[in-house]
């Protein structure tokens, strides 16, 4: 099955010269969101991934069907404010200013092994700060995944771990 | 299995004197999470839906796994402004200001019989937004549900269809 099929391309968005991979095909077709996650639950099973951790928001999208395919849990990485209860939070550059995610404490812990989910890598700038948050409470980053790699930023440059894109774009 | 021991009282948040409703500790346990997904599919399984739409943010975390375990498409309702291609969108009144949700265009057709998820029902002014949304594109709506009910807010009585609570506090 061809992926690429269900992503639509909106010219001019969020602003005019971008041109935004829209997911919303995929989602709304129930074949296609299945054989997504099922490839990455044939790339990431039995290798004793414990918590696999998505992305505010598009992340909370794939990331709880894969949890439930592999027998893990799944734990939210937000932006500030959000997570009601203990929260180490990361602030990370973004090409104009900067940004903030956040983690529960006690959603991983040194026994866990973690997968970070994410539905697009551009500059990698949030991914490699989820990965800072997740090493930050002692659990190992066994490897991050989107659906759409956009390669032709060097998002993957930025990430210390393995990387791998459902969808990419060269 | 009892889904109200995975959710955890957070105090003054997010203001003082409101007791939040913490799911992390549900999503973060896998057998808690099948069991609550399981419940889901077996009350709005054979029944003919065709979409699940789910409310941003949390709302992300239930409805793709409910509709890959049902055989049907996810579509995302969201803030304004998240959504890259044409939409509806609709304004409504919360208890200081209002708030407005957004869906795609072809998001639902007359063709659909949809099920609208969101993780909770406080006074249910979101998911009366939703309602409308999805109805103003010509589509059924079948039922909402969600994982929390707030039953003492009286959230219920803002939505005209059937609404199902996995977990209700009265």
């Amino acid at each position: 099955m061809d992926l690429t099929q269900y992503i639509r391309d909106v010219e001019d968005f969020p602003k005019p010269g971008i041109t935004f991979k829209d997911i919303t095909p995929l989602l709304s077709n129930h074949k296609a969101m299945d054989h997504a996650i099922g490839q990455l639950s044939e790339r990431f099973g039995n290798q004793g991934i414990t918590k696999i951790a998505g992305i505010e928001s598009r992340g909370f999208i794939f990331a709880p069907p894969l949890a439930l395919a592999l027998g893990c849990g799944f734990v939210p990485v937000r932006k500030p404010g959000k997570l009601p209860w203990r929260c180490r939070s990361v602030e990370y550059d973004l090409e104009y200013g900067s940004d903030k995610i956040e983690i529960h404490e006690d959603a991983v812990s040194a026994d866990d092994k973690v997968l970070i989910i994410d539905d697009l890598l551009a500059t990698g700038g949030t991914m490699a700060a989820a990965i800072s948050l997740v090493q930050d409470l002692g659990a190992e980053v066994y490897a991050t995944a989107c659906i759409i790699n956009l390669n032709f930023l060097g998002g993957g440059e930025k990430i210390d771990t393995e990387h791998h894109g459902l969808i990419n774009y060269d």
